[in-house]
């Protein structure tokens, strides 16, 4: 411990802050602010440029807590640093229902919380999308963006499996303005590291190429010249910062006890009393406070010089940069949305969704210039890369396609830090049953309300003889079922850039468009100025006559509802064709138009290669669901297709038998 | 190269067993099977314990081939060695419907199969829990078992998070027995492995406490001195193969190209060229064919001697040591399980089911001998170490509970491995939030049919102040959509204990159980020896005349029912309960008893604090949900309850609604 007596009070502050937040909440993580005070505090007050006056300053350094239990330590931070949204009334209102200090940092919450963290490992995968981010714009705008990103990670965010992924492409592509402090402090939930655990940090991040330090966590000189050190590096880099959790508290420093349960008055008079704290709860001495103000307000300074940087860019390309950071799309992309729309009907293809994005892509991408895509290892079959896009490398970042390599979980993460960071849209491809291996990442995206785009292709059995460990069953339903997030399933190629038009305008929605790998007929042959996938459900085809049976179909299945009703009509039995390429849009309109497409038919049979959950909305109860119930199969596709039954042949025999059924009723 | 001719044709025949039914499938993987074929002879004909005539001996090294896309390299070992489950016509029949070999190997399809891959690393953790099971069986059957566990991984499996998990973990434990062949080519499926990663894969594995050795995957002596080395090792061992995709190819070896496709007819022809290959397709000279039987026949005899040690065990442990592998739960389970229900009517304990799984644990682990516990470390929440359990370490197998570290994703798939192995039952805890993190572990576990139980506490907003990050909403709904996995929500301390029992007994299905934070009070007050569980869905309260109200609810939610039937009762509103612990079990129910159970009372309601995708089946499509229609929030309990109107005064509001609705129709 070599701090001044300043420096200490400067950390004792964030300590204290979290400690009676804590308490008065009854509820919290003291261990972790407490024990990682000196590091925020080295960080805020001599290193981060920010301006607490204007928190979204395009050029700010980002700051991560990736380990997001410690929320009071970044709600600490910002208020100390002067940031206006959060008063020391919120402090006191710490994890109450409605308060903007939620137990876990929440992104749209308060000023200067740049993502959600909680679950562990997600934000240090969110800081490298950031530190990427920075480096794509620094290539595109020169050092109009040239900022560090920081990321605070525990031993959670370490063992998680995501930290491999993220970390190794991140050391990959020499990200050297990204600078992890490791709060190393020996302690999990369960009690001591070595109870689980027995890797060699360092090791294993230079292993990936990184840059390594170690400090004692608790002497801010010494932490000051190891990010120092770290800012001239060439690779990202690692410092372990040696602490003690919940440092201070004389009886539970050191241990799991102070993790995750409020100190305890006496416990807390004890930490006054040893850490020479005077101070009541929630007053932060004039002195100390002015000191934390004083620093905010000289970080401050750099932002001023930057708005000279922006003003001297020629006016197009300011007029571009404030654009992007808007989040605004250019006026171009409907026209080329409708002109492509118009060749579809001219050239009526029959190909794949997944062939069809693609074909989506290289009209969006041409006039999107935002767009960053990219696939976990499976371009060719994701159909990701359009032909206007290079691949990012180390040594180039003005290119626009990354290779995530197979790191589905860590390309969720950051593509929500590429949005995060703004300035972009990011989507990524992999197979729809991988969806699994990045749900958590999907989930953030959602409870964010990030604009990311997940092209989940293979979509269903269709996928053939890959097997059922690759044939998704039950995803559709298992995304459906998350809120705030669009899934789309589109029918056809016109279906494909109609939804994706709709999920590059969702701005506060992430989507997921699940895709085929197998051909489809173009169903929408003719031009309609109109997104009909905005309505999420539409009747594709009416019946002849009062419609005997609806046939409500996505993706894949909507040509077997096509063709069963060509051959139920053929025999006199009126029946309409209603496509749902979206669950979630359609459940946005009106009551009367959702009635009036759902219709009264007698009889309404849903089509979809999975299970059946969710489509009761459609169907009702008494409706017929034609998809599957169990896991898949290895074969080809045309085999398993007719043995889960989803044929037009089999539709048309399950509305023979209803319809038998029926009259049964009526001669009771 | 340094192989003998004769070596050489050994390897060769794996190659064109693969490359000819690959060719025939159309469809298919060639790259690995070619480029891994001297690695896999070397470890089938020298190294590996196994009996082909007795796939199922228990003390055989167990073969995990992680990198599952290269299943055809495992089917023509399977051939080769003389497992008699796999003939020549298999082969042809690869990846067509009803086949036994599926484009991924599939656990149960053909004997030799230990486990089913294809998602990329889940098989590398599968084979940390086998051989963690085997360290555990040798704590307590001494010699008996004591054998290597081997796995063929490829670059994906060492990019995927899971792998970090699992190696870091196996380190820890000094799994020496396990011995790690990595698939060294430098290609995946976007190109070269530079395009993505530039990982010094051995330096991370050394950084976690492991041996690594490096050696020229073509040299069959090479590698031959290299697993020799392993088996010597005091730690577990990587063994870097450096090796060339699709060996033998000459326009495509070392290429992505040869990946994932047929080679095609041309290719073909100028491999068999180039590797001096003149049989046709699916015939292996008879000399090489005898070489690969010899070398089973002579693995075979170490199972002879075996069965001596087998023999001259006691019989009351050869007994146990047989029931465990048959794994057959032991006679008292049931007794004890029904002497404890006794006790908890007399008790009538108020406990969150988190603690009341704990106390089940109690009884059951006292009785169930072969139960692995254990918590991605979150012990004391998930409350899943019951006194009985010491934990695992590094020098001491013989305890029960394994701190798995933050480390979910790898503690389903070591789960599986456990239960793979044979003699072990596992569980293991972390929040239900966090099934996330594990889903295709958990999807893993549903598809091969293991018996694995997910102890998911803090199961809904109930848990409070941590916020939306922790609290599951649409978790329940994806975990039912999958299918043959039993989803338990139990409502008290009683169906806690009934839930535990079934899923123990469910021995081709794992199991989720969903359990409170908060405390509940015992709901069923009455001993019955039939688990009504079993039922899926039963009445708990009967109306007091003919039933207007039928509130479906589960967990957590069932006691605002009951509090509601209370309410509605005294106003004279017949009310029933129905409590929903389990939907798959109900789904199997008699369609007379499900009929009869859902009754037809003019009002249903299902409470449950998630989303309502699913509930259909029970309320139909007029019936009422009252649950989450959004993310949750950070604040307490009570809050959260009130706010999102699960309180049993909604309720009661909602039926007096509807029964108005009911009283205008009728006046129409």
């Amino acid at each position: 411990m070599t701090n001044t007596l300043q420096q200490n009070q400067m950390a004792n502050a964030i300590r204290f802050l979290a400690i009676d937040a804590i308490e008065k909440a009854n509820s919290g993580h003291p261990g972790l602010p407490m024990g990682a005070a000196d590091i925020a505090t080295v960080l805020y007050t001599q290193f981060l440029a920010h301006d607490p006056k204007n928190p979204r300053w395009p050029n700010r350094d980002r700051f991560v807590l990736s380990a997001g239990h410690g929320s009071m330590l970044l709600y600490a931070l910002l208020y100390l640093s002067g940031y206006e949204d959060i008063c020391i009334e919120d402090l006191k209102n710490f994890r109450q229902l409605g308060a903007k200090l939620a137990g876990h940092p929440e992104y749209g919450h308060a000023a200067g919380i740049e993502t959600t963290t909680g679950p562990l490992g997600q934000g240090l995968a969110n800081a490298v999308g950031m530190a990427l981010a920075e480096r794509l714009q620094n290539a595109r705008f020169g050092d109009l963006i040239n900022h560090y990103t920081y990321a605070l990670v525990g031993d959670g965010c370490l063992m998680e499996g995501i930290s491999q992924e993220a970390l190794s492409l991140a050391g990959h592509l020499k990200l050297h303005k990204l600078i992890v402090l490791w709060d190393d402090n020996n302690i999990s939930i369960d009690g001591e590291i070595s109870l689980a655990d027995s890797t060699d940090q360092c090791a294993r991040f230079k292993a990936s190429g990184w840059n390594t330090l170690k400090v004692d966590g608790h002497s801010q000189t010494a932490i000051a010249h190891a990010i120092e050190e770290a800012k001239n590096s060439d690779k990202p880099t690692l410092i372990a910062c040696k602490t003690t959790i919940g440092f201070g508290a004389p009886n539970k420093a050191g241990s799991n006890k102070v993790h995750g349960a409020p100190l305890g008055v006496r416990e807390i008079a004890e930490t006054r009393i040893a850490l020479g704290w005077e101070a009541e709860p929630f007053v932060i001495p004039a002195d100390i406070l002015d000191n934390w103000r004083l620093a905010g307000l000289n970080a401050a300074k750099r932002r001023q010089k930057w708005e000279e940087k922006l003003a001297d860019l020629p006016v197009s390309e300011r007029l571009e940069f404030e654009r992007l950071m808007r989040g605004d799309l250019v006026g171009g992309f409907d026209s080329a949305v409708d002109a492509y729309k118009q060749k579809l009907v001219e050239e009526s293809p029959v190909v794949a969704t997944r062939k069809a994005s693609e074909m989506a892509l290289e009209v969006i991408n041409e006039v999107v210039h935002e767009t960053i895509g990219g696939s976990a290892d499976l371009t060719g079959s994701n159909n990701t890369k359009s032909s206007q896009m290079k691949s990012i490398t180390a040594d180039d970042f003005s290119g626009r396609y990354l290779h995530y390599g197979i790191r589905e979980h860590a390309m969720g993460a950051i593509m929500n830090g590429l949005a995060l960071h703004g300035g972009f849209i990011p989507y990524g491809g992999t197979f729809l049953c991988f969806s699994d291996y990045m749900r958590p990442a999907m989930r953030l995206s959602s409870l964010m309300g990030l604009r990311v785009v997940y092209v989940m292709t293979h979509d269903s059995i269709g996928l053939g003889e890959d097997g059922p460990t690759h044939q998704p069953v039950e995803h559709l339903a298992c995304l459906r079922a998350m809120p705030n997030h669009l899934v789309f399933r589109p029918a056809d190629a016109m279906e494909t850039v109609e939804c994706w038009q709709l999920a590059l305008k969702a701005r506060g929605t992430p989507s997921t468009l699940a895709l085929s790998r197998q051909n489809l007929p173009l169903l929408r042959q003719e031009y309609e100025e109109e997104n009909l996938c905005t309505l999420g459900a539409y009747e594709l085809l009416t019946a002849s006559d009062e419609a005997q049976v609806t046939l409500f179909a996505s993706g894949s299945e909507l040509q077997i509802a096509v063709k069963a009703r060509e051959v139920l009509e053929e025999k006199g039995i009126p029946t309409r064709v209603v496509s749902v390429p979206c669950f979630e849009l359609f459940s946005q309109q009106s009551r009367s138009y959702q009635r009036a497409l759902i219709g009264d038919a007698p009889i309404k049979i849903a089509i979809e290669a999975a299970v059946a959950q969710g489509w009761d909305r459609f169907i009702g109860c008494d409706g017929v669901f034609i998809g599957m119930e169990s896991f898949g199969a290895s074969g080809t596709i045309d085999d398993l297709y007719t043995h889960f039954g989803l044929t037009s042949e089999n539709v048309v025999a399950t509305v023979e038998r209803e319809l038998e059924k029926i009259e049964e009723e009526k001669t009771k």
